[in-house]
Formats: C-alpha cells, sequence, structure tokens
C-alpha cells in the first residue's frame, strides 16, 4: 500500500489480540523502538533480557522475562543485540530450534566480517530458521513514525515459510517487504544502509574539479582581464554572467563523457576482435557510472536555462539594453533588421530549446519507475538514439552561439581561446568517432563481435 | 510487465482452454465486469445465482447454475455478494470447504464493521480458504480495459497456496498483484479505495487559507492603497503581478513550516530527555505531513517562476521600461551603470535559482520510486542537508531581494510591513533555532537521547 | 536492492562456493554470457555440449562436458538453445526428470508460435519443472556488466518451489526477479522484448502528422503571405516563431483529443442504454493511448513555454522593442499605459501558466510509481477533474490571447483563419459537450449506466 495509506493505516490500526506473540531478545533502543512499534500494530510483545529488572524504558505492555522463558512464548525471535554478544545464544539452541530467529543487526564497515552476521548466526544455532530483516530501518524513524524515506525492508533467509512469517510482521507495520532469496543475500542487506551514494562519489569529484577550473578561467578572462585593461569592475559577473557560462560547458563537456567510454570500448573490441575479454578496470567503472554523469549534465543544462532565462529581468542587462536604444535615439538613427543576426539568435535558441528538451526526456527515462517499465530494446533506443541526437543538438547550439567568433582575434584574450571553444573539444571528439563508427565496413564487424559470434564455430549448439 | 505491454496483452491475450474455471457468486455489476474480463482472458467462468434464469446482461460464454451446483464445478469461488447476505453462504459451508474463497466486497464507510468484511467471511466459512483480493480495481475500469490507474491489486490470505492461485488470475487480467500479508490486513486494503488523498487534506486546508490571507494582504497594499492614495488603476495586478508575491512568500513559509516540527521535536526531547515518550498528536500529525507541506511549497515555487520569468512578456512592464528610456532620452542624459543595484540584483536572482533548483532536486527525491532506491543514511543526508542549504538560499533570496527597503519608511503602507518581511519571520526562526540545535553543547546530548542511550544503563545486552 | 547498490555489490560480491551448481545447456552467445556472470557471482558453471573440446571462449572457471554428464551435475539446467533444437531434449527426458529446467529462449516474431517456447518445452519433458527467464535480459548487458536498463527478469512457471530456486540466481546475479504466475504467462513474457514502444505508434504517427500540417499552415500564412505582399523576408520565422505557433496549437488540440474519446463514449452508452456491450474497435484503442497522447501534449506545452521565455532574449524582438522606443522618443510622445492591454495580457499570461502547471501535475501524476501510489477514485479525481480544469484553462488563454482578432478581417490572410482559431474547434467541441453531459437529467441515466444498475432486475444477489 502506498506510503499515505500506510500512514494512515498505522493511526488507525486495530489493536486487536490476533497477531502472535513476538520475543525480542535485548533492550537496546533498537530493540525497544521495534517493540514499541509491534506493540502499537497488535502484537504481543516478550522482552527476553539479562537482567528482568529493567528500566522503565521498555514499552509497558511488554513483559520482560530471561531469555530462555521469553523464547520459550513466541515462535519468532528477534535478536536485537550486538555481533560481538551472539556467543551466548548457543546456550540456547534447544529452545530456539525450530523456531524463527531473526537477525537485524548492522555493522559500522562495509564487509567487516569475513561472514555476514546472519549467517554467522545461522552458523551458532544450526537449528533455527534464521532470518535477515529490519536492519535497513531506521529505530529513530520507527519511533517518531516519520518513516518517509525508504519503506522497504530487505528479507533474507533460507527457509520459506520463516521469510513469509517475517514478512507479515513487516506488512502490518506499514512497511514494505523485499525479498531477497537466500541467506547468502545477507551480506549485502548488512552493507546496504552503510553506504552514501557510492556511485555518485566519482561524478561528483569530477564535475565538481571541472567545474572549479572554468569558473577560474572565465573569471580571468572576462573579470580580471576587463579589470586590467579596460579598468571597468564587472565583479557582479560572479552572480550569474560567469555561472551561465560555466554551467552549459560543463552540461555538453559531461554529457560528451557520458557517451565517450561507448565508443572506447567498441574501439577496443574492434582491435581485440572478441566481446569475451573484459574491459580495463577505469572504463568499467566509468561505463558504471554513466547514468549518475548524464544526470549532473542535466542539472548544470537546468541550471544554464534558468540562468539565461532571467536574462532580461537583470539589473545590467536592462541598463545596457537601455543605453543602446538612448545611443540610438540621440543619434536620431534607426537600424534596420540583421536577417543573419536574426537567423543566428533564433537558430542557436532552438537548437538549445530542442537539446534541452530531449534532454530532460531522457532523464525523465532514466527514473527508476519509468526505466523499468521499458525493455532492453526501448531502453537501447532512447538512450543511444536520443542520446546522440541531444549531444548533436547541444553541440550544434554551441556552435552556432560562437558563430563568427571563431576566427576572430578579438576573442582570444591572452592568446586563450573563450571557454565555448574548450567545451566544444570533447563533444566534437566523441561525435567523429561514432560517425566513423557508424559506416558499414566498421559497424558490420562490430555487431558480430558483439553479437558473439565472431571467432566461434558456428553450430548452433 | 509494464502498463503497455500489458495493454496488449490483454488484446492479443490467447483464449486458450488451459485456464481453471473460476464461480463468481452474485451477477450483480463487479460480478459481471469480472466475468466478462475472465472470459476475455481464457477462464471459463461459471456463475452462481438464485435464479437460473438469468437477464441477457451475463457474459454469453458463461454458465449459470445454482449456487451448490456452480461451486462444485469450480476450485474457486469469488463472492461479488454484498456483506448483509453473507449468512446464506453457510448452508454452502459443506460445499465450500476447502475451496479458495475471494471476497472481493467494499465497504461506504471507513472501519464500518468491526471486523474486516473478508474476516468476517473466514468466521462464516472456517472451513474455506479466504483471500481478499480485487476490491481496489473499479467495475468500469475492468469493463472499458481503461486500466490507466493503479493496476495494482492487494491480496491478501492466510494460505499461502490459495493466495498464488489468486494473484496468478490477476497476473492473468492484466494486473499486478501486491501480496499484503495475512488476513488481518484485509481491514486496511478494504479502506484503502475509500481515502481521498488523506494526508493531503491539512496540508491543503493550510496552505488555502494563508494564501486567501496573503492575497487580501497585498490587494490591500498594492491595488487598494495605490487606488485611494495615487489614483491609479492597477487592478490588473491581480492576474500576475499579485499572484507573484503571493507565491514566494508561500512558498518559503511552507518550507519553513516543513522544518519547524523538527526543531520542536528536538526541544521537546531535550526539555524530556528522553525519546520514548509519544510527542503531543498536533505534533506527530504535523511530522506525518511533512512530505505534502514540501510538495506544495515547491508548487508555489514552480509558480512564482514561471510568473518572474513571464515578466519581461506583459504589456505593463513593457510599457514600463520603454517610458523609463524615453524619459532618460527626452532628458539627453545617460545613467551610468549603479555597480551596487547590479551586484543586489544578480545575487537576489542567483540565490532564487540554487535555492530553486535544490528545492526541485528534493521535490524528485520524493517521487516514490527514486526514495525507494536510497537508504535511509542517503534519505536523511538529501532531506535534512540539502534541506536546510535549501532553506537558506531561499531566505537568503528573499533578505537580498527586499535589500534596502527594511529600514525605508516609504515601504510600510498604512503602518504595515510588505508581505516578503511577513514572510521571512518563520525561517529566520527556524533558522535561529537549528543553529542553536548544532551548538556541540546542545547537539551532543540531543544525539545521545535519539541513540536512545541517555537514561539506560549502558549494557550491551 | 537499489541500481547503484546492486552494482557495487556486484562488483564485491564474495565468490565463495556456498552457491549451487548450475548447468548451461549450449555455448552460444547467451550461454557463455550468462556463464560469465554466474561464475562472477559465485556459481560453479558445468556447460553441457556435443563436442567437449570447446573453444576458448567459454569461460575458463566452467566445465565442458557431455550433455548428460552436465545435467547430472546440477540441479538447474539453463537451456541456451534455439528452439528448433529442443527435440534432441527428449533422449535427456529420463535425467531432467524432476530436475528444474529454464527456459531464456526468444524468439524473432511477436507471437511465432501457437504456443510459447517454455510451454513447447514443458510438453517434450513432462517430468521436469520448467521455468521461464532471463529472455528479457540481453547478454550484450550482461556481458559489461551496464545493466543501467531494466533490471527486472520475468519468471514463471508452474512450480513455486523451481520458480524459486530460479529467482534466487536471479536476485544474486544483482537482477529484480518478477514473479509473472503460471507457465501460461510465457507467451507474453516472450513477446515482451520483442516490442518497441507499441502503445506509442499510433500517438506518435497522429502527433506527427499533424504538426506538419500546422508548420505548413503558418509558414503559408506567415512567411510566404508576407514575403509576397509585403516583400518582407521573414523567413527565420522558421526557428522559433512558427515553432511557438505549432507547438500551443498542438498542445491544445492533442490534450482535447485525449478528453475527447471519454464524452464519445458516454454518448455511445446513454443511446445504447447499457455498458454491456463493447465499444467499436477504433474507440477502444483510442482510450488506451491516451496517456500516451496526454504526455505528447505535455511535451508540446512545454516546448512552447520555453519558446516563449526566450523571447525576449532573440535578436528579433529585441530590434522590434527598440525601434517601437525610438520611435516614440523621435516623436517626442509618450503612450500612456493601456488598462485593456494590461488585463488582457496579464489574463492570458496568469491563464496560461496555471493551465501549464496543472498540465506538468497531471504528467507527474502518470509517473508508474507515482500512479500505483494512488487508488482509483484518486485517479479519477486527478485525471477527471484536474485534467478538464488544465483543458479549460488551456482553452481560455487560447481565447483571451486571440482576444479582439476574432472579427478583425486583418486576421484573416487569404481568407483562412489564424491558427489558433483552427486549434480552438476540438477542445471546445468536447468541453461543450461535457457540459451538456453534467446536467442531471443527462448525469443522472448515464451514472446509472455506468452502474451496471439500469436495466437490471434490482435484487441483491
Amino acid at each position: 500500500m502506498n506510503e499515505n495509506s500506510s500512514n494512515t493505516m498505522a493511526l488507525t490500526s486495530n489493536t486487536s489480540n490476533k497477531r502472535e506473540t513476538v520475543c525480542i531478545f535485548g533492550t537496546g533502543d533498537f530493540g525497544r523502538a521495534l517493540g514499541h512499534k509491534m506493540i502499537q500494530c497488535g502484537y504481543p510483545v516478550v522482552y527476553g533480557s539479562r537482567s528482568t529488572q529493567i528500566s522503565n524504558l521498555i514499552p509497558k505492555d511488554a513483559e520482560v522475562l530471561s531469555h530462555a522463558e521469553a523464547a520459550q512464548k513466541a515462535a519468532i525471535i528477534i535478536i536485537a543485540i550486538q555481533r560481538q554478544h551472539y556467543n551466548f545464544l548457543t546456550t540456547l539452541a534447544e529452545i530456539l530450534h525450530g523456531k524463527v530467529v531473526v537477525d537485524i543487526s548492522n555493522n559500522l564497515k562495509l564487509n567487516q566480517y569475513p561472514e555476514s552476521n546472519a549467517e554467522y548466526l545461522a552458523q551458532l544455532l544450526p537449528g533455527a530458521k534464521v532470518v535477515k530483516a529490519f536492519n535497513t530501518v531506521s529505530a529513530w524513524a520507527l519511533q517518531s513514525g516519520t518513516l518517509d524515506a525508504s519503506r522497504q525492508v530487505f528479507v533474507c533467509g533460507d527457509d520459506m515459510e520463516a521469510k513469509q512469517m517475517v514478512m507479515n510482521i513487516v506488512r502490518a507495520l506499514g512497511l514494505t517487504p523485499l525479498d531477497q532469496g537466500s541467506l547468502l543475500a545477507a551480506q549485502g542487506i548488512e552493507n546496504y544502509p552503510l553506504q552514501l551514494f557510492p556511485m555518485w562519489k566519482f561524478p561528483i569529484f569530477l564535475s565538481f574539479g571541472l567545474a572549479v577550473f572554468f569558473f577560474f578561467y572565465c573569471l580571468a578572462l572576462n573579470v580580471i582581464y576587463t579589470y586590467i585593461y579596460q579598468k571597468q569592475d564587472f565583479s557582479f559577473f560572479i552572480a550569474i554572467s560567469i555561472p551561465n557560462q560555466v554551467c552549459p560547458v560543463m552540461a555538453l563537456v559531461l554529457l560528451a563523457v557520458v557517451y565517450l567510454p561507448g565508443v572506447l570500448a567498441a574501439i577496443i573490441q574492434l582491435y581485440r576482435g572478441t566481446k569475451y575479454r573484459r574491459f580495463p578496470d577505469w572504463l568499467d567503472k566509468w561505463m558504471l557510472c554513466r547514468k549518475q554523469l548524464g544526470l549532473i549534465a542535466l542539472a548544470f543544462a537546468s541550471l544554464h536555462v534558468l540562468f539565461t532565462l532571467v536574462g532580461p529581468i537583470r539589473s545590467f542587462v536592462r541598463w545596457r539594453t537601455s543605453q543602446g536604444i538612448i545611443s540610438q535615439a540621440l543619434n536620431n538613427k534607426t537600424e534596420p533588421l540583421d536577417n543573419t543576426n536574426a537567423w543566428l539568435s533564433d537558430s542557436y535558441l532552438a537548437l538549445g530549446i530542442l537539446g534541452f528538451f530531449l534532454f530532460v526526456l531522457l532523464g525523465i527515462t532514466s527514473l527508476p519507475s519509468v526505466s523499468n517499465n521499458v525493455n532492453w530494446r526501448e531502453f537501447r533506443f532512447v538512450q543511444s538514439k536520443l542520446g546522440y541526437l541531444t549531444l548533436i543538438l547541444c553541440t550544434a547550439h554551441t556552435m552556432v552561439y560562437g558563430g563568427k567568433w571563431f576566427l576572430n582575434p578579438l576573442a582570444y584574450k591572452w592568446y586563450l581561446p573563450d571557454i565555448y571553444m574548450l567545451s566544444l573539444v570533447v563533444p566534437c571528439t566523441v561525435l567523429v568517432i561514432k560517425f566513423v563508427l557508424i559506416f558499414p565496413c566498421v559497424d558490420k564487424p562490430l555487431t558480430q563481435i558483439r553479437q558473439g559470434w565472431e571467432r566461434t564455430p558456428k553450430y548452433s549448439e
């Protein structure tokens, strides 16, 4: 059920006494939070603890017994204890035999132990049906009911029935269980909550570095140069003008960087004549973060659009416009419409709009719920065909914008090219290589290699 | 499978005779619609009815028999009868023994009966395997094939195998079954289709009320005041100028209202010294609708962006601009560039753009498919860190926009402050409290309380 | 688990030897790719092949044996052979008895054979537990690890346990299994990867055709007419001005086309007096692609917004503006503010902004992850109530924009109406019919028909 309804249901849940008793070993934070929530949802809860004279933090309606007594009262025992203290459970092996034992522990580091905590528990208690669950849920969120974030609870275990029992509890708490298969999946489930956007790190560092470089490059050419040679203080360019030069350049370069590994991979495969050798590690990693690079490129493109559209509202632009008009009026002359200028201006704007539009389309199709609804053929069509069209349109947008300035010596302050010229290097390289790769004489062997046929004896087994 | 393909599959489904026979009790609207659809998908359907001389509305290929005869022909019996008439089923208890009985009924009100219809049915027929399903699907949608909306069918029941059989039928009809666990979930499933955005009600009423207040406040200061004291008719401000004052104010206030309960909760926890007492009800509910408040704030922010960007196209703005330029030209003077103005103008625009950009990012991460793909740590990072950054940027945007007017007596018409000054009250309060809360001397005890350690004897069980 | 984490997990997966051995029949491309990936994820793999002296393309750690020997070593046999060669498997029927046999084959055409490959395989091997899986995954994606696209693997089969075993393997490879029910679903699963946006074809052709027509219509009236009669070269209108006339017209017409079949269906039902007869085929198909039509309309609306907002940046517009101001300045006269003009200008902009805003809202709710989270009542509310409000706002936007031109003969070049007048035909028709339909005397019988009551004897069974 969706988040909203779950919220409502949690608020109105009937605390019927039909639910089976659940035993929780451990009265630490997460044990208490889970007990609270379960009692709220109608489960009788019994705590197993070393000392039964426990503090008043234990939920009121819960019983506190010794471990052995508590375990005997329930078919499901939740182990809310840290891994280091699992040993003592061996003394309870007999009582826990045949029962569902739920491991909810987390580690402090990725792959901290050779085997997952759940597998370790299963080794200690060979007779118990160990299920891994709940470790991805925050105690604080359970407590406060603010489960805005992921309501997904990854569940794994070797016993189907035990897993079903745990998944029913998960659902009753208003969460969504996700069956992850056998207990071998526990390692991955235990690593999951420790991550902080692992696939985003490299793309973000790369784009941050590039953006800083381009920012200072523009600062030098547009503010410092002007200040030195023309004695004009355009320091306020830092707020909008320079970001609006950096953003489109970043968007274009990063978009090209998304498609670069694809053409590199094609070259490597053509050279090797097989697809059955792994790519170099850097290329593998690069290919795995193309989606993230593309989304960052889209973010820069969106900023570029906003920065461009506020143009006419800017105090500086309005001042410049009125100065132009006033000087024409005072000189009593009216300029005729420059048709070439109108063409150039309108076409680079139109190219930019279409490019941005397709870019947003690419971004939307990379939303998980959308990309899950297209098959492989459709995804390739969108990401490859539309993707290259976007790259072509954006490159053309930059070229037409640059237009007549490419050969004009005035554009080269301090003998340095303007930033949009720099930005064209990578996209043009990608487009030229791609153009070569779609020639039939190159495309045919490549397709064969990718179908795995090439050097294989062609019998169908 | 995705919606599209399901549509196609439904159209091309092979009406093979391999499907098991399904019996439907009741020839009302939903019974007929379901029967139609099932026959279309290849299921032999037999209706159980009191009168076997039934109207021609029954699908042609379906048999109509007495209840007992019909039930004997099938392993699955769908009960398309209203709850009030369930009693008569007890006479069929023997025939229904061991069969899968599917409850598809809905109620007219939330929690109309003490127990759910499905549980009531299970009590009447203790020998049958009762499964709840199909109640969230509309008969009209089934009939017309226009299943654009949710294709999800919530299924619950105590017997795994019976549930699997029903889920296979659901899938065969081109719908997506969602296992909701045991029959205890039936209450929630029966309440689900009766809701109309329950979590959105309070946020929408709140923002509507606030928006109306701010609208008339602006109307008084900008149209009526001007009309009375300056004899100018600016009534057309109602269309764009005033909405463009109300929208940013609403966005900023609502965004602050999203983060206010968080700091209030922290204060309450610090005061109480524990997290194991429930918050007051109003705070609980407030926290549960933060996501909705945030999305409404984003909607206002988006409108503000659009209203601002169309500025230069407005007839009034173009007239005002040209008047300014003409008067300069006629006076034969050219104003020099005001550097401070350029800085102020560019920086409030840049702050606004960045704030809006982060706001949209927050909105995207609150899409279910995106938030399901991040773990708790990542969600907290985005919603808390990025959220506060957004609030800071938007508050700064408003402050720089106000700029020099704060201390100017001309800004206070009728001794009332301008609306953007009012809008700063809540966000500044939140930011100041938050600033205090991140001081180590306050943050440390709070973190301890939230980890549940504080007043607990620190033994690890 | 989400895509990112799966990526990471795939990279760091522990190649423990706890996984069960998997046998693959066939050493073609997909068989090898799957074997590679499985070995990487810790599965011992043994190939069954006619010739055991196989090329060096087979993964190094895999064994190659005869079919019979290989099958004996594993409980799961993956058949990576084309359907034409399935016959020889009958000779292995005894060895495969009771084993899980996975069909991964795809066809070249939709519904190529009367029964699905998996069902054919099940007929050949009645003793084996046949499961359909993996056919939607691309060998190339498996090989290169670039599983950005759908990670969903549709699985179906008649044996629950066999299906679970296969789903565990799917999960271990970092993919998401989706249970599609019994083997009858295999036909749909085999057709799935062959589709290329089947539901989008008609909407895209329709809108492409319409857009081309409107483009040339505008070209004639705005460029060619001006060139002939006013000798002015406005050819650069092709880049922005004409697209910005075509886009809003397309958006409005397509939006109306989304709501047209709904009112047509109502008329047909009123005429027939029943909802239990199928609509004509064309209406059925039309209703099934309303979502796609609506999204294309939204795309055109977004382009219209962008084209409009870049207006003030266009070289032509800036030239026209400055000419207007200069001529006023030179004539030494200042125009007073035209209040009617200001009202018209501001209201058509405000209507357009609100209409676009609601349109985007409709688009967001049609995202699968959002529409899955609303119930039928909520979906109807959004798509019907908000949808009609959007249509009304957009129609009003166009009407106010047209404003005083409707009756002006200057607006009819070559006696042809301007394009925005044409665009009003369909939306106004829809709105008028809808207006009639909500009259109580029409609405009441319609509601009764849709509830299926009308001509049915009213006894509740």
